[in-house]
C-alpha cells in the first residue's frame, strides 16, 4: 500500500465515525480547532517563516509571497472564521423529502455527508483550516494537498487541527494532509477512486484543468471567472460605471470579479467615457475592439480573440462594442466561464432575455457580480463556487459538501 | 470537424430553444412522438426485424433476442409511458430556494436543464426512446449510443422522435443518435467535453466501468446493484424469507435484485431452512460459507471471495453467516455496490445503526429492495438507479435532470 493510499485507508475508517457525530461533538471540535490556533500562533509564524525564506530563495513574487504569510493578525482571522461555523445550521440528517406510499412503506430522504473529499490547492495556507473545517463540519473526512510553497506551515496547522480534533473524541483522521509535495502524490490522490467520493481543486485555471483531465474520482471544478458585465442601450449610465469599476476593481484577484466589458453600440459613445475615467483612477487597462478605439482614442490596446477568453485576475478589461443584446449574450456564450455575468438595462424585455439566455451559475440583473458568493447570498462559509451543472453550481456551502441517503422502514412490504 | 462534434455542436445550439421551451410545448411534443410511435408501429417493426435477423446469424442468445425484440404491444407500452410523462411535474423554472439579502438583492435559486445529455446504452431498443423522452421533458438536448445489435430499430426510432418534435416548432436536433456504431464514436462522445455537460452509461457493469474510466465529461454512474438482505438474529423468519425470495426471485436480471444474503448465527439454524424452501421454488443455486453448507448441507455450492463480489442477475445467490450485525454490515461495507440493503429486524437499535452505518443510496428495515425504483418511491419515471455520491444518488427522475442557475436582481447594488 502506497503512502497516498494509506491516507486513503485512514480516511474511509474515520468516516463512520464522522458521519455518525453529533452536530455538539462535531462543533466542540471546531472550538477546540480555533482556541489551538490561537493559542499555537508562535509556533504557525514560526513554521510560515521557513516557507517564506524558502520563497525568497526560489525568487518568489512579492505578490505571492503576501498570499503566503501568516501574521498575528491573519490566524486571528482564520480562528473566527471557524468559530463562524459553529453557529452554522449543520446539514447532516435534515430531510429533503419523506412519504408513505400506498402499500405503506415510508420513503425518507436524508443528508448524509459525501465522505471522503480530497482537495488540491495552490500557496495559501488558510485554505488548509477553511478547508478542512467547512468538510468537518458537514460530517466528512479529508485529504489535503497544498502546494509545496506552504508544506511546512500546511504540516503545523494540520497537526494543530489533528491534536484538537483528537481532543474532543473525533478520529484525528478526519484531517490529513499529504505531506510528499511532489506531483507524484497529487496524480496518485486524482486516481485514489476506492476511496475518495469527490476531489475539488481550488487555484487558478491550470490546476483545475489538470485535475479535470486528470481525475479518475468525480471532480467539482471552482472558481474559473471570466464574467462579463453587458450595459445594454437602456442602461442608466452611473449604475453601469459603478457596476464595472465595482468588479473590475475592487479586488481584481477574485473569481467573480469582471474581466470583459460589452456595451450597447446605441450607447457606448456616451457611456465609455464614463466608464473609461472610473477605470482610470485604478489605471485598468483596456484592450477594446476597433470601435471602442474610435471612441476611447489611442489608450485602447487592440484586444485579441485570446483577451476576450482570458480570465485576468489584474487592472486589464477587454471591451466590446456590440450590436445587440443577442450579440452580447453570443459572445458570453463563446468566451464566458460559466461563473457570473450581468446585464445593466432598463428594459424588462432584455433583463429577462438575458437572464433565461445566458448560461452561467449567476446571472446579475443591475448588480455587481462580485456577489457571487455564499455569504454575500446567505449560505455563510463557502468551499468554492462551481462552475460546473452537476452536484453543485454556483456558491458551495456545507449543503454542497453533503448527498442524501433514502431510508425506507416497512413491516413485511415485497413486490 | 467530426460526425460526433457535429451531432455535439447540433445539441449545444439546440439547447437554448429546449431550455425555454414552456411546459405546454414540450408536452405537445411527448403527445406527438407517442402517436408517432404508434402510428409508426409498422416500420419500428420492420426495423427491428433487421436486427433481429442479424442477431440470429450472430448466434445471440434467446434472452437477449427478446430483449431485443419490439413488438406491437412493446411498442404501445413505449408510447404509454411516454403519455404518462406529460403528466409528471416539469421541473424547468420552479424555485429552490430565494431571499432578499439586508443590501436589497434578490436571490433566487431556480431550476434550469442540464444542457446536452449523453446516453451510452446497450441492446434494449426502449431505452431509446425512454431517455429521449425524459431528457426532451426537463429541457435538455440527448445524444444517443445504443449498442450495435439495435442500430436499426434506434434509427427508425429516433427519426420518429425528431420528425415529431419538429413538427411542434422545437428543434429537431433536441435529440440525435449517434449512427456509426464502433468503439471509437464512443470514445469520442466520452471526451466530448466542449458541447457535452453529463454523460449517463445505462447496462452491465463492463460498460459503466469502461465509461467512467475513460470518460473527460461529468459521469453519472447507474446501475450496478450487489444487494444485500441480513437477517438479524430477532428477525421475523416468514417476513425474511419473503423478503429475500422476492429480492431475488421476482425480477433476478434487475439492479435491485438481492444478490446476497447475510444470517445472524443465532437465527440461522432456523432461518436457512426456511428461506432455501422459498428458493427452492425457484432453483436458486445457493453459493454460501462454511457454515451455511453445514446448516443446509450438499446442495451448498462453496461461496469464494469472487461470488461475493458479484452482481449475479440470475438464480444465483451468495450467503453467508455472521456473528452480529457489525460483521454484517462490515460485509457489506467492503462488497456492496452502493446501491440497495436491508435489515430483517426487530430490534430499534440493530434497524437505526445499519440505516447509520451502512452507506448505500437506499438502506430498508424490513422490505423488500426490489421498492428501489423512482415510481416505487413516488416520484414518476426514471432515467437509472445512480450508485454514486455526487449530483444524485438513488432513483434520477425529472429533477435530477436538472441543475440550478442563480438569478439576482438589484438596482445598482456594489460591494
Amino acid at each position: 500500500m502506497t503512502y497516498v493510499e494509506t491516507l486513503g485507508l485512514n480516511a474511509k475508517n474515520a468516516g463512520s465515525q464522522m458521519g455518525a457525530a453529533s452536530p455538539m461533538i462535531k462543533n466542540n471540535a471546531l472550538k477546540a480547532i480555533a482556541d489551538a490556533l490561537i493559542a499555537g500562533t508562535g509556533d504557525i509564524i514560526e513554521a510560515n517563516k521557513l516557507d517564506l525564506e524558502n520563497a525568497v530563495k526560489n525568487g518568489m513574487s512579492q505578490s505571492m509571497q503576501d498570499r503566503l504569510r501568516l501574521d498575528e493578525g491573519r490566524i486571528e482571522g482564520i480562528a473566527k472564521s471557524v468559530l463562524q461555523l459553529v453557529e452554522a445550521q449543520d446539514p447532516i440528517g435534515s430531510v429533503d423529502y419523506g412519504t408513505v406510499r400506498p402499500n405503506g412503506i415510508k420513503v425518507c430522504k436524508t443528508r448524509v455527508p459525501l465522505g471522503v473529499i480530497g482537495i488540491i490547492f495552490e500557496s495559501r495556507p488558510n485554505v488548509t483550516v477553511d478547508a478542512a473545517t467547512l468538510c468537518l463540519k458537514a460530517g466528512n473526512t479529508v485529504i489535503l494537498k497544498g502546494g509545496k510553497e506552504a508544506i511546512n506551515s500546511n504540516k503545523k496547522l494540520t497537526e494543530i487541527m489533528r491534536a484538537a480534533i483528537k481532543s474532543v473524541g473525533l478520529p484525528e483522521d478526519a484531517v490529513q494532509l499529504i505531506e510528499d509535495t511532489t506531483r507524484e502524490s497529487t496524480n496518485e490522490l486524482m486516481k485514489l477512486s476506492q476511496y475518495l467520493d469527490v476531489l475539488i481543486p481550488r487555484g487558478g485555471a491550470g490546476l483545475i484543468k489538470a485535475v479535470v483531465e486528470n481525475a479518475k474520482v468525480p471532480v467539482i471544478e471552482t472558481g474559473t471567472g471570466n464574467c462579463h458585465v453587458f450595459v445594454d442601450s437602456s442602461a442608466d449610465i452611473e449604475m453601469a460605471a459603478n457596476i464595472v469599476d465595482n468588479g473590475k476593481t475592487q479586488r481584481p484577484s477574485v473569481c467573480n470579479a469582471v474581466e470583459s466589458l460589452l456595451v450597447h453600440k446605441d450607447i457606448a459613445q456616451k457611456a465609455l467615457p464614463v466608464i473609461k475615467e472610473r477605470l482610470d483612477k485604478h489605471n485598468v487597462e483596456i484592450r477594446g475592439c476597433e470601435r471602442t478605439a474610435a471612441i476611447l482614442g489611442d489608450c485602447v490596446v487592440p484586444a485579441t480573440e485570446q483577451d476576450y477568453a482570458t480570465e485576468f485576475l489584474d487592472y486589464i478589461i477587454s471591451v466590446k462594442v456590440v450590436d445587440s443584446a443577442d450579440e452580447a449574450i453570443e459572445h458570453i456564450r463563446k468566451y464566458s466561464t460559466g461563473h457570473s455575468e450581468c446585464i445593466v438595462t432598463e428594459s424588462l424585455i432584455n433583463a429577462e432575455k438575458f437572464q433565461r439566455e445566458v448560461d452561467s451559475a449567476a446571472v446579475y440583473v443591475n448588480a455587481s457580480t462580485r456577489f457571487t458568493d455564499g455569504g454575500e447570498f446567505g449560505f455563510g462559509a463557502e468551499i468554492g463556487i462551481s462552475t460546473q451543472k452537476l452536484h453543485a453550481r454556483g456558491p458551495m456551502g456545507l449543503n454542497e459538501l453533503t448527498t442524501v441517503k433514502y431510508l425506507i422502514n416497512g413491516n413485511g412490504q415485497i413486490r
